[in-house]
């Protein structure tokens, strides 16, 4: 194997690399070789990206997202709506949000759905918190911004009975059709849907 | 983006993942953030990895392979035919030779093939290294182990000119039918090779 031409350093750099989503065996081989060669330009800046990582990132103690300050800088942020918080799975979903500038409100992320055939519980979701957020004077609203699928339903539906004496607004994101999106390949439930929560052109 | 919500430390530490190979901006945000969730079981051992890949690691000055001993183990190696030396083009090849086991010799990284249309030429090359080593009377063949491509052969033929007064045998490869590989799907150039250089069953 590799290992045993080009020493222990290098092997072992390649199988932590292969553990990062979309790096396999092969593809981490690739990658450690390109940062080897780009020693200056970009295994130096790497290394030194991480370790600035390390030393700063930190969970958000509010609402769960990752930031350099904690609390992070959407709950900081004094030009935010307090009265909705947003509820999503993962910080990926937070992020992709953001970049859309979908939310004016905070987050909570929940690190999870419930997931019975996986094994994750609500006592896996950040659940206790959420209730305790959304039972805050100034929270009017909670958003359910989960996958529409059967897990982040049954997620949804499970939060909504949670918060029944919270005196909070639930809501979840519409369905629709895809911006983009193609009628004659979308499920007969989004298109239905879509023709119910139709608006005004 | 990203970068407003998450901080910069969090996008410069994607902007180098994207850069790596098999990575792009997507992909490169679910690394960071896979990252960050398993910091100390991932993020922690890769920074650490790194850091000791920088310390260690060196370019071989005999052959230009990458290891963290100089010379490297394989030209220290004393049970390697010092007779043999095998022309790659890149570290990479060097390694998928090392894993086929097929190599007895020692190696020698060009760095690149010649390609005129990428405006590579034969001073982007380490072929006065070669030639040198070439020249030593230990050295009897040399094995040219290059892709069967056109910028391959054209550097085959380079080299072999270049070659003619060291006073050793220039070899290369053999063509022919990959193990596994289907009859119907070989070129012609390949499938004459391999009828030409048919052996006993
Ligand atoms: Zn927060
Ligand atoms: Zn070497």
């Amino acid at each position: 194997m590799a290992g045993s031409v080009a020493g222990p350093e290098i092997e072992r750099l390649i199988q932590l690399l292969a553990r990062l989503p979309g790096l396999g065996p092969r593809s981490a081989r690739r990658a450690a070789l390109h940062l080897i060669k780009k020693r200056d330009a970009l295994m130096t800046p790497l290394t030194a990206a991480l370790q600035v990582a390390l030393d700063r990132i930190q969970v958000c103690k509010i609402c769960g997202n990752i930031d350099s300050q904690n609390p992070c800088t959407v709950c900081t942020d004094p030009r935010r709506d307090p009265s909705i918080i947003v509820v999503v799975a993962d910080v990926a979903d937070l992020w992709a949000l953001e970049r859309a500038n979908a939310v004016n409100g905070r987050y909570h992320v929940l690190g999870a759905t419930l997931s019975p055939l996986d094994g994750v519980g609500p006592q896996d979701l950040t659940l206790d918190a959420l209730v305790a957020r959304a039972h805050e004077t100034e929270v009017t609203e909670v958003v359910l911004a989960l996958n529409a699928t059967v897990d982040g339903q049954t997620t949804a539906h499970y939060i909504t009975d949670l918060l029944q004496e919270a005196g909070v607004r639930v809501t979840r994101l519409a369905h629709g059709v895809p911006v983009g999106g193609e009628l004659d390949y979308l499920d007969e439930g989004t298109l239905s849907a879509a023709m119910r929560q139709r608006t005004l052109f």
